[in-house]
């Protein structure tokens, strides 16, 4: 099956957003063994997108849209998917009533705007949108397949996975070829690091094939597997997995979607121990991410953001001689954050970070980029120093992952001794 | 003068790669005055290239493309250039010392196929690469531009900023059209709420468009105006910004890049008054979101992460009673975690939040997406209660929002009682 996308939306065309649907579509395109040819993107123009999706129609099977769905965007997207296949607007009652409803929930009349969001190009197949007005819809007409969904990926990420893969799933399975892929998070190595460390590894068999990526604080190894049938392709992963870990050992600490947070909520569940955090520079971000994970009160019980002197004195008992001698950014305040913050919560684990993340702030004995991470256990209080680099936004994401990962080891250590 | 963007890869099209050249570029040639029309992105494919980059040349003045000059790929986007627009190759001396140069400094024997980098379509002005071995081409015929660049962005960044920018600016001299934009950033208001408000604000005078936007957490009011002159753009979204305002009021938190934490801390700054967070199922966004401003330590002292109900009594003093009689998700709890915060961290205003951010814990009285935002002021101890809708990232976004908006509405009262 020849597919091609359809991103419209004049932000993307000013720079303004990042079109990150047509990465993600052509992901979960690619899973299901369908060929994706072309990614255009138009303004919210009628008649460019009408040429756009006139020429897709032509040259493949399946077009997929994103955007054009919004109540003030006068219904652009089906209006030109209606014109381009020739169809009637036909009402869908039940969008209706979900509109209305989610305006009622909200306790607020519907504009007649809204209206709009439940006419559909006639015989279309209805994708509920849970987190939005929006509805999207599956069209077919001949052997041509036109599937709208909306614009924002939060509401279209869900709808994809939700109604959209089982449909094409059915449909491609007349041609069974596939390519699987797996993703080995890393944390702690540098790209050229983990290139060198996987050596050898690196020169695949036949269908496999291993690309290195660095993503904002940790480093993906991409295994993309192709074969006849799924089972091949899997075998083809297997193969090459006790590979990739015997090479990369504890520096991987997720695999696909499993991210720091949930590989710490993991081990933390399993060796049955709490986490507290005591965050300087970072000012939250790293409860932030343990409690991102739902479920996460199991675990996480909370603590303390301490983002001057005088909170890490007041809310964590930070000595005032250790903030004069060694200043707030230091292995000593890191340590003194972490088991103030584990004894006055009465957690297992307290884990602090304070550090210098930009733009000013550093100094030629500490730089921006300087970070100490504390960890306080049952079984002693450790400080580790960094040096980061990036802007501000990367220092404190680095710094999240570099607390986190000190969890982790721990924890690694703690669910070994135990078996 | 009318562009449009052509990438080569296929690791776009197998979504390995997120094409971030399109929108680096689509910002630079907004920036420059440039409008952009069209974004393709097309496989390493010698047919399909050459469809698109026809297509593109019939309709565009200027087109850029990035990608398909690696040594591997045969030349293909230089190639398809030169059959396009019918010129012949030629070699380029200096690039030829240049990528010998670059495999002389590795210590390695320069590939046959690195030859290949060094010829270009006749008449081509070439555009140095520092960190690659691929440099990229300017080649004009007529009125048309193709200007040719490598796919890696650490490459290609700057290899626009140090030669294609300045070429640029010289050609869109002649044609001095300008488009500005202005973003008006909203929160509170569903998008057809805004569209409402606005009303007859949304019939514009030629030259300029408005379109409203549904970002995660805010909506956005972006105002495009369309010149001769720069100073006549400006004019033109001056002349709008009175009605805008009058019509949005203060649900208009920030312009541009100004998002919800740096409007707070402007007006933090401008009361001088300090705040503290107390977080329940944000687990410390608010805290991150506040410090993602450099110099926030100037007015957020810190704050707490209270996700049991454990921490809420012991970190922030908030009664058994009240969790018993009311719950944690609760008017009355946010109210005790918000002073528990003042009056502990002795900051001016403190904000708390609990709520259930899901996608368990809800009830029929107590639903996911329901939170209750604190506010402790040196004038009161309030309570606001929010129905969120969407996942548990999005309710989280949401009540980092709601949060904020609300400490940024009380300064805003504060600020105006001074004057």
């Amino acid at each position: 099956m020849k597919a091609e996308l359809i991103s419209t939306g004049t932000e993307l065309l000013l720079g303004q957003t990042l079109n990150t649907n047509a990465y993600y579509l052509s992901q979960k395109l690619t899973t299901l063994g369908i060929n994706v040819y072309y990614h255009t993107t138009v303004g919210d123009n009628p008649e460019r997108l009408e040429t756009a999706l006139e020429q897709a129609l032509q040259r493949s099977d399946l077009v997929i849209t994103t955007g054009g769905l919004g109540p003030t965007l006068d219904d652009l997207t089906k209006d030109t998917v209606c014109k381009v296949m020739g169809l009637e607007r036909e009402l869908h009652e039940e969008s209706l009533i979900w509109v209305q409803g989610f305006f009622a929930k909200l306790g607020r009349d519907m504009p007649e705007n809204n209206l709009r969001q439940a006419y559909f190009p006639q015989g279309s197949r209805i994708i509920p949108n849970r987190l939005g007005t929006a509805p999207g819809a599956i069209v077919e007409k001949g052997e041509k397949i036109v599937i709208i969904l909306p614009g924002p990926p939060f509401e279209m990420q869900p709808m994809f996975e939700e109604t959209v893969e089982s449909f094409l799933q059915e449909k491609v399975q007349v041609t069974p070829e596939t390519t699987l892929h797996k993703v080995y998070r890393v944390f702690g190595m540098a790209e050229s690091a983990v290139e060198e460390a996987l050596g050898e590894v690196l020169t695949t068999p036949e269908g496999v094939s291993i690309a290195l990526l660095a993503k904002q604080a940790e480093i993906h190894v991409r295994v993309a597997a192709h074969a006849q049938t799924a089972l091949a392709a899997e075998q083809l992963l297997a193969g090459l997995t006790p590979k990739i870990e015997s090479k990369l050992g504890d520096a991987i600490f997720g695999i696909d979607a499993e991210d720091m947070a949930s590989s710490v909520g993991k081990l933390l569940r399993a060796t049955k121990l709490s986490l507290v955090t005591a965050e300087s520079c970072t000012g939250g971000l790293i409860g932030g991410a343990v409690t991102a994970v739902a479920g996460s009160s199991d675990y996480y019980h909370g603590g303390y953001v301490t983002y001057t002197n005088g909170l890490k004195k007041r809310l964590l008992g930070v000595e005032r001689a250790t903030l004069t001698k060694w200043g707030a950014v230091s292995a000593e305040t890191a340590r003194e954050m972490a088991s103030g913050a584990r004894l006055r919560t009465g957690a297992d684990i307290a884990v602090a970070v304070t550090g210098i993340a930009g733009p000013d702030g550093g100094s030629p004995e500490k730089p921006v980029g300087l970070v100490f991470v504390g960890l306080a256990t049952p079984d002693d209080v450790l400080a580790y120093r960094y040096n980061f680099f990036g802007d501000r936004q990367a220092i404190r994401a680095l710094t999240v992952n570099g607390a986190l990962n000190r969890v982790r080891l721990y924890l690694l250590d703690k669910a070994r001794e135990a078996n």
